[in-house]
């Protein structure tokens, strides 16, 4: 049998697409973490019936949460119910993959798509990374101290996007304009990079993380990757993560995308 | 004499520090635009006299603009008066200079801090650029089909920072933390690379600029560059800025940072 992928892994947004696919293929690996963290904003809502059955199929695992990342009460809820069912453990992995996307050309973007796109996908991210960080250190304290950075030890992971990438934006922006996706992408990177700096000295590894164009109600059905092939190599790209990937934008393929 | 750096030019947040400063040496340069729109929030408020003092001295150049870069209501009066005054022409150049920092580290840092820093350095920038998207195409479309661009011809110029740069923030992360800033800027660069590949067909210029670490309210006392030299060099790379430097991030010394 593999080795664990790690102990515990708090997932956001899972009750769709690349979430709840990762949730998915998290329990069902023969390497699955102890305790799965399922966030969604409405767990007793329609769109989380898939993630409920799921749940109650793997009740010892998978733990649902509710968790809007925009709101400081729900997150601070959701902290304190992780860390009692933690029971003094920490916690090793956070994938921020809860995100949105107003595709919008510059006439069709004003101030409130901007600012609404940016709040969930960075400003939410952000806001996880901060009130989770005790339980991220607690789950970095509990390895020998020389020990290297990985996933199985202490991570965030950010959900981006090559479409996240300045570099890249000539190659592709007539294909998908969307600025208030791109900007807010791009600002996620920064915002990886700079938890990746400050959460070295925890042990803590931080990295942005490039699902594919997948066939999900995001990426849509002409996407040419299946949201489980997406999955599987993020998979492990997460598992195989080291020191030197910390504060870097990596493909689901383990590629280096530059900023 | 030198030709004219442009026919016309409007600076955001010009009521002091390197937006004041590009209004005074753009008004005193020999090759002064023959039209100078000094935006500014509060033109009425204390903060501006200085502003007001130049522009009185020079009130055959300088028309001093009510411009609040977050509110649609003050850009589209903005526009509408800009549009008078130009008579017909089109408006050449777009100095995005308003900005603001809330100095963060993460334990500093909330959600309202991060909106507020992206809302007036992000959205600001976007709004301007949409809103006198058409006095850019008129200015660019005054000049032969072929010409090349440039700031005379038409351009937007968005005040960005050496701290907006993801490849460089392990190397200053730990001098100056600032998530809300870094995160804004670094989305800036995004919105100005969106913007160059949206605006190349009507013969628009969009660049982002870092004006250095300068002695302002900003910057503060300690800052290494005194607010005349930096606005000095910016003015020269500003006037000698080509196709290639479209959706690129350059210093006052016309140097390329990376994304």
């Amino acid at each position: 049998m593999a080795s664990r992928m790690c102990d515990s892994v708090l997932v956001t947004g899972s009750n769709r697409g690349i979430g709840l696919e990762l949730v998915r293929q998290l329990v069902d690996s023969p390497s699955s973490p102890l305790q799965i963290f399922a966030g969604c904003r409405d767990p007793n809502g329609p769109r989380a019936q898939e993630l409920q059955e799921l749940a109650q199929k793997h009740q010892d695992v998978i733990t649902v949460v509710q968790l809007d990342t925009t709101s400081l009460a729900s997150i601070a809820d959701a902290s304190k119910l992780v860390e009692a069912k933690l029971n003094g453990r920490g916690l090793n992995l956070i994938i921020n993959n809860a995100g949105v996307n107003i595709p919008g050309s510059l006439a069709e973007t004003g101030k409130r798509e901007m600012v609404d796109v940016f709040t969930t996908n960075v400003v939410g991210p952000m806001l996880i990374a901060k009130n989770f960080h005790p339980l991220l250190c607690k789950a970095a304290a509990q390895f020998p101290h020389q020990t290297s950075m990985s996933s199985s030890r202490s991570a965030v992971v950010n959900v981006s996007t090559l479409l996240s990438s300045i570099t890249r934006c000539p190659e592709n922006f007539s294909i998908s304009p969307m600025y208030p996706y791109r900007v807010s992408k791009a600002a996620l990177n920064m915002l990886t990079c700079c938890l990746a700096e400050d959460f070295k000295k925890d042990g803590i590894l931080v990295m942005s993380l490039h699902p594919g164009w997948v066939q999900t109600e995001m990426g849509g059905p002409q996407a040419p990757l299946a949201t489980a092939e997406s999955v599987s190599g993020m998979m492990k790209v997460i598992t195989s993560l080291t020191e030197k990937d910390s504060g870097t934008l990596l493909d689901w393929e383990g590629k280096n995308i530059p900023w």
